[in-house]
């Protein structure tokens, strides 16, 4: 017996087996003179018996043993009695009877137990993230990934692209989110920048004529993190030539049928819905929506047209929107505190409050039912489909703040009121996207997806005089409400390009210090070409129904951009930093 | 016909077949009224033909069409007639009737031309990469990169391997290569270094239970360039638990067995041999031998123990060596001309000169002969089997000198002489490595491979007292001559480690910092682990029969470390240095 055999594959099928076992101490007891021992290996757990009629050298040594040691193990397997048979453990109808033992290594008591429900800190488990990675859910959730790449990958090697490897160390364009920076050694105050996205390089790519390509690509930005963002994260980065937006589209769609029916064995139905950017955003008031409930935004401005309510009518002066929300059934179970924490929660998105009526007694009532006329109430009530027991919730102000307020607290509600089926997964295309954002505070238009992105063919006149208008070539990818990823036709003439920046803003000169050589590139025979980046740490975060990113990343930073098992960033050598020709400039 | 077709796939089999085809014009050429059009796309080229009898139109669009212009093209295949067929065309038995023509993207004239020999200077080629890599030589390297991935993926996912990501953003531990640093702008005078291997993360990973990990890991060292280096390369890397080094080995050449068999469609057989590092540098004076031709060195010290000839007998006298290469029927071929060149290259590895013998007209001749005993050139010429035309090159010297400079001029001379058999992949184990090389500059030991390296069981005594001669449980896979990577099994004792950093020279407290985690870490249930990590740029370098590491890196950099395409690095703004806290320090 000199094979290794995994604990979790025994059963009865391998009774009076001899075994070879490695692996860690989940458990031991003792009982009536005999030594238990739950040992776990990557394939699972099995009862270890240490008895004196089989070998009391082992049984001496498992003395010694505690939680974690490392063993390997020799014995055979055993069927257990009925009445010990464990029905919640794998391996529960046999038992392994020891005849050697060997402490491959010891462990000291661990600074938390490995159990699946823990409530010990994030913090802690950072630190000996080593320790809480032993747990099976962690375990599960990276053979998970792991599945997720091998069928992404699968599908696209079967689809005839090629997997490539674009650089680390790139150029720094401070288009886009903060670039984390790499000071160079060789040349004196030149700095590296980790890449944001391939964006470039992949379309130089199809430049140089390789026409499908994928990346599982890591992407680098220095911003404040929030729980769902991390300093570095994975994407799925996708790039063809000669492919209209709705091949793309449809390949992706295809791909992920595919995964969902590997890692989930669930079957997407296909062609994925499609959604105007415009109608998501007036419907759920989200640019992302989560479509596995209903409670959509009912839109009542015309209802309250001539409203004297001073709050609806300054919203309908100022050019805004009344919205509100049909929370059916839920008028008494919010009572005025409640809603007063909900009020609470629109003002976070620019709300300045939260009007309200509830339906009762077939009456409509609350503080400003007495400002309503009774048509007014007729229409809201026939608009709103409302009936006994029903809270409505009003947005009344400029749209974008409808919409942001309003679809927040719609997921809020759909979340407490338990309105979310869990094992639906609702992917959903959103087009039609603006090509431009205007910033009132840098007073200039940014890109909505990035400068590259190809405005629709219709609009290409409207770039120069009303560019607000313009429509990008764009999709992005939504799942349960998540941002899975997007993609977009990509701008392949120089005219385009140029006009582009122009529109952004950029000085020639400064189109041509950053991004010359993408401008002369587009000169020398450019294909038209499109792709799709999509969000892997999200994408295995929802697959495996985890709420936290950073059970899907091996081992990931805190808020602070810190990795505490590591101790990274620290501090280095002067002598690192003098050959770097960089000095630490400390701010007062 | 709105499916696309591939222009290098088109045969007789398609002959009357409608084709809609996309792509770039490799070649134009004009001829009696009608027009000849080499279309190119990632599956290969075929002819198109504008005959204004087919499309008066299309024949008009296609005169201002040039060199690398982007096309659609919509046709019909026609068989050539038989004294056009072109054979070196693979699809040179038809060509494509064009009815329609549009122009997707015009395109300048390029730089310079895309074809197979080329003599064009490199920086240029980098400058203009994505016109370079439409070569048909670099995109059968890329799609071979590809198949190399893939077949090394497949291979692994089918033995149980979990691919995983080890993070980018790491902390700088200064023992090994230069560090590429990242200043944070979060912890104010920290820094994060980018990865030179995942090492530390992987054996936490088999500290985490996985037991079974691999990554194509992308890996980065600040150090001056080579050719055959780049600042960041591409390493598989290979981590498991509980496999002992033989283990580890036999999985590891099973794997090469399949790369090569699904790239080259080429068997290896295996077991792979294996050699001692003592055997590799006595019998090639190379720790990577080349042993696809033999020319090995010679050992002549017993020979010449009692020589007069001050050159051997002062090498010997110091403790040195004399060893000889013999350049079997050479001796006409070398004047003393060309012998003093190879004397000047031997002197580059630190060789005060090259002694050398002519065997001619049975007998020894050379300016040293006068020197020598009729025995000892009996003696030499038995030892070294030599014959009539054979010329016979010394090295003498401490055996370090020796070894290098035989070593390299064995190896100049097998490509000079054509000894090599370039169809051949002999693949190599090289084993038994010492654990520590002493550094007289440093006053102490460095790790041969890194301080995670498991000393040989039988040599852990002598830790303490002769660490100079402990072997390493280590093991490096050479083919044709290059270090294709190396691994080890690892300390997985905390009382080893801190014996190994004690040696190293670190103080308790310098180890505490930079390693604590890894010492704490090897305290709570670390099972016995190792691996191995292979360089995929050099791997596919050597399938591909590429002899400069950039042509299999899609974006390399010079050897400044610049990227030529996007002028990376580059200066970054005050507003972006300030935000890090860094400033930058000219030298005078």
């Amino acid at each position: 017996m000199s094979e290794r055999t995994l604990a979790g594959t025994l059963g009865l099928d391998n009774v009076d087996q001899p075994v070879l076992l490695k692996g860690w101490v989940q458990k031991r007891r003792d009982l009536g003179g005999l030594i238990f021992i739950d040992l776990r290996d990557k394939s699972g757990l099995v009862q270890v018996v240490f008895n004196p009629d089989h070998s009391q050298a082992a049984l001496e040594t498992a003395e010694a043993v505690r939680t974690e040691y490392v063993l390997e193990i020799k014995g055979t397997v055993v069927e257990r009695a009925a009445d010990t048979v464990n029905p919640v453990m794998e391996t529960g109808k046999i038992e392994v009877m020891a005849t050697e033992l060997t402490v491959l290594n010891k462990a000291k008591t661990p600074p938390f137990l490995i159990q699946e429900e823990t409530d010990v800190a994030e913090d802690l488990r950072l630190k000996y993230r080593y320790i809480d990675l032993r747990r099976n859910t962690l375990q599960e959730t990276f053979k998970m990934r792991h599945k997720t790449t091998q069928a992404i990958r699968d599908f696209l090697n079967d689809d005839g692209f090629l997997e490539m490897e674009t650089p680390i160390l790139t150029k720094s364009t401070p288009e886009g989110a903060r670039d984390y920076l790499v000071p160079s050694r060789v040349h004196e105050g030149e700095f590296y920048a980790l890449p944001q996205s391939p964006q470039l390089f992949k379309q130089l790519i199809m430049m140089s004529g390789f026409e499908k390509y994928y990346q599982i690509a890591r992407c680098f930005r220095d911003e404040d993190l929030r729980a769902d963002r991390q300093p570095e994260f994975t994407q799925v980065d996708i790039e063809t030539s000669f492919m209209t937006s709705d091949e793309i589209m449809d390949m992706t769609e295809n791909m992920m049928k595919h995964v969902v029916k590997e890692v989930k064995d669930i079957d997407i139905a296909l062609p994925l819905p499609r959604m105007p950017y415009d109608e998501a955003m007036a419907r759920f008031g989200s640019d992302k929506p989560d479509t596995r409930f209903g409670m959509e935004l009912i839109h009542v401005s015309d209802v309250l047209a001539n409203s004297s309510f001073k709050v609806f009518k300054g919203a309908l002066d100022e050019g805004g929107k009344v919205c509100l929300l049909n929370v059916k059934g839920q008028a008494s179970n919010y009572s005025r505190k409640e809603i007063d924490k909900l009020t609470e929660f629109v003002k976070v998105y620019g709300a300045k409050g939260l009007a309200w009526l509830k339906i009762e007694d077939d009456e409509v009532k609350g503080p400003i039912a007495k400002f309503l006329t009774d048509e007014e109430k007729d229409g809201l009530v026939k608009k709103a489909e409302a009936g006994n027991g029903d809270l409505l919730l009003f947005g009344a102000d400029k749209t974008d703040i409808v919409y942001d307020s309003l679809g927040a607290l719609r997921l809020k509600l759909g979340k407490e009121l338990d309105l979310i089926d869990e094992s639906k997964f609702n992917f959903l295309w959103i087009t039609d996207w603006p090509l431009l954002e205007y910033d009132e505070d840098f007073e200039r238009y940014f890109a909505a997806h990035h400068p590259f992105t190809m405005p629709v063919e219709a609009d290409m006149s409207k770039l120069d005089t009303e560019p607000e208008n313009v429509h990008a070539n764009a999709y992005d990818l939504v799942l349960n409400g998540y941002e899975l990823g997007g993609g977009s036709l990509r701008i392949h003439r120089k005219e385009t390009q140029d006009k582009m920046f122009k529109v952004l803003g950029f000085s020639d000169e400064a189109a041509e210090d950053q991004f010359g050589f993408l401008l002369e590139a587009l000169q020398y025979g450019t294909p038209p070409h499109g792709g799709i980046a999509l969000g892997l740490d999200r994408l295995v975060m929802l697959l495996a129904g985890r709420s936290n990113l950073r059970d899907t990343i091996l081992f990931p930073k805190t808020a602070s951009a810190s990795d505490l098992l590591t101790d990274a960033p620290n501090t280095v050598s002067d002598e690192q930093l003098n050959e770097l020709s960089i000095h630490i400039n400390h701010k007062e």
